[in-house]
């Protein structure tokens, strides 16, 4: 038997697995859910020694590896970070239960009643790259909402979610439910994650996170269903009605507040009417805070010492302390901008003007479209939702943050007394 | 250039025109879409002979190559299924615009409004074997709901579906919409196809509707987002408690009144406490009916002349005559069986047991799940829905009949008044 061999009957085996669990799962009441989650909290406390110590292991081999203190501290935990996740699952409790939800029922004129009920997907994987915290956040928010997760990490955390997943697992078994709800592939191969990709009729949805690479791949290789996630181009659009104090205040934070992150701001539009008296206070102000700037031709007329902007840059996520700054003729040119370079994320406009206002809004399209105010609110606790998975950035199945309703899907219950068709 | 580089340029450039209209048709008002729609019905009519000749083009050429008489009969046009073609658009007329309905909006603790708001997907591609009016059907619904269209039929139909594409593009453009939200792909290679299947960033959906062949190749071929539709592989389960002459109805309704569809019967599953009483004239009504019975074991001790069925019995979607018998011991038995063998498309239980009822609703996995009816219900006309699009076996997006609203997706649309984030 060849490693190929054990790969696939970790991965399949795993799911297969999963499978088993997400049917018990799918009855589970939501006092029963409730009581796994507080055991899962209870025992990330209890393990924190057991996940300190394999993630000091994860630490130890990064940093031999050479790699980069930023990803180093994204990937390093301390009992502040434990704390952090048992405060995540102590919110999942407090979240409503989406299963058994009816969202509508009707009868109709043969007295069938037809109501359309809320129930768990069943098997969700995720594919990430992120921080061990996604462990723990994934297998809450799945587990709340009746799924089954199958969890696969980087390399990079592996003996960190190890521990994570194992403690989980026990967590979960000792609440009384099981343990197979949460699924973690130990083999870190990119075949193993491309067999996952492929497990039609045993794995109901991928969620990847993660950078552009992933998702391109996930797209590209996957053969079950996906929600895309994550990449943002996000623009301003400073109209000619624009409060220029307002449009700094937002498009500052929109770039520096948070610049790694999928709605941080990429690229600044300007109406021509307003470019020169608010072009060089904004990027004066951006300047101050680390912000490089690259310009179109009429930006540089007006800031001369700017770098000139390429095609390039108005496709790029920069996820950085870059800005690409463009002076349009008009809402026109903005909308057509952004039609053409946006990955309809999340889009803003600054604007007195209520035709504006009402444009801007109706024809951009965007998980997330903004009148004054900074793009950075699109993600699951800024709109309330409590938590989220993932921002979605299709347009199937679930747009923008993703919370725990976007976690189930529906079916039909019809009740009848011997209908028949005619 | 090759004909690679002309069947390249066909699909991608249909679908950057079908983009284009999309902008617009997206901004479409209810009043402006219902005139395109009534335009359309009208240049139906008044083409007719235009549609009938080309029509008998793809019959003769069906014809000559030895067609069955089944399929001729779903290639044939006449004027009373031109007529029909032009019922349905009226139909769609008569329903609610899905697009612009505030699904919730709430406010947040910081003054921001947010609004989820349903808008068109963009760019919908259909594949299909069917008959020439899904060229009809699937233009109405997809401009109802303010989509562009791409429609690419089989070869067999394409004569017939030149001219209705082309009849239905000059109605629309004569009703001062774009013409271009109606794309017929007219190479009908595979090729074209799998182009079509790949176009991320210029097809937001792809509908496939024909057998399990075409839906399987484009689930393991596309990367743009697909939603999965028809197969159906259901179960009748009779229980100890059921009414027997209801038991009878509904069967022999599931198995015989449209064989060839996919919510129709293939398998019954009888509960042993009534096997003996049930079985016999059951298997007498059905094979009246022309109904050939694959039986179990136990059921051919019960029917003695019912031939053996076979592991692949359970698993096949006959489309046919054709019923596959089991005796079970429980309802446990039953839902096993369902969850191994079913494609979570429609499923019935017969009962007067309250448990069991409620048991079996809850527990079986399908996109429509009855007591004491038939499944032959599962379709948007039976639903109460007006029209369908196909009926979804997937459980991302939509599940079960689609109608206008699986037709569009949503929008978070934000005002604020300079809000940023801390």
């Amino acid at each position: 038997m060849g490693a190929q061999t054990v790969t696939q009957s970790e991965v399949r085996g795993k799911a297969v697995k999963a499978q088993q669990a997400a049917r018990r799962l799918a009855l589970a009441t939501t006092a029963e859910k409730d009581a796994a989650l507080r055991s899962m909290a209870e025992a990330l406390l209890d393990g924190a020694d057991r996940i300190l110590q394999a993630n000091a292991a994860d630490v130890e081999r990064a940093e031999a590896a050479g790699t980069s203190k930023a990803l180093l501290d994204r990937l390093r935990l301390n009992r502040d970070r434990i704390q952090g996740m048992v405060e995540g699952l102590e919110q999942i409790i407090g979240l409503a239960d989406p299963v058994g939800e009816v969202v509508r029922m009707w009868r109709r004129p043969n007295g069938l009643q037809v109501g359309q009920v809320r129930t768990p997907i069943g098997v969700i994987a995720m594919i990430y790259e992120s921080r061990p915290n996604v462990t723990v956040d994934a297998s809450g928010l799945c587990l709340k909402a009746g799924n089954a997760v199958i969890l696969r990490g980087g390399s990079d955390a592996i003996e960190s979610n190890r521990a994570l997943a194992g403690i989980l697992r026990e967590a979960i078994a000792s609440a009384g439910l099981p343990a197979d709800a949460v699924q973690l592939i130990e083999n870190t191969d990119r075949a193993a994650a491309e067999e996952l990709m492929r497990l039609n009729g045993l794995v109901d949805l991928l969620i990847p996170r993660g950078g552009a690479g992933l998702i391109k791949r996930v797209m590209e290789t996957a053969t079950i269903p996906v929600v895309e996630t994550g990449v943002g181009n996000c623009h301003a659009y400073v109209d000619a009605s624009a409060d220029l104090d307002m449009a700094e205040r937002i498009v500052l934070n929109g770039k520096v507040q948070r610049p790694g992150v999928c709605n941080a701001l990429e690229t600044l539009l300007v109406h021509q009417a307003v470019a020169e008296r608010s072009l060089p206070r904004m990027v004066q102000v951006l300047r101050e805070h680390g912000v490089e700037i690259r310009g179109c031709e009429r930006t540089r007329r007006i800031v001369p010492d700017v770098a000139a902007a390429t095609e390039e840059d108005w496709e790029t996520e920069y996820l950085d302390l870059i800005l690409a700054v463009r002076v349009v003729d008009s809402l026109d040119e903005a909308l057509d901008h952004i039609a053409r370079y946006g990955t309809r994320h999340s889009e803003t406009i600054i604007t007195q003007g209520y035709a504006e206002a009402r444009r801007f809004q109706a024809e951009v399209d965007a998980a997330a479209v903004y009148v004054n105010a900074s793009t950075r609110f699109t993600d699951g606790f800024a709109f309330g939702f409590g938590a989220e998975i993932g921002i979605s950035t299709q347009k199937l199945h679930a747009r923008g943050p993703m919370g725990l309703p976007e976690l189930t899907t529906t079916k039909y219950v019809v009740s009848g007394d011997g209908q028949i068709r005619g």
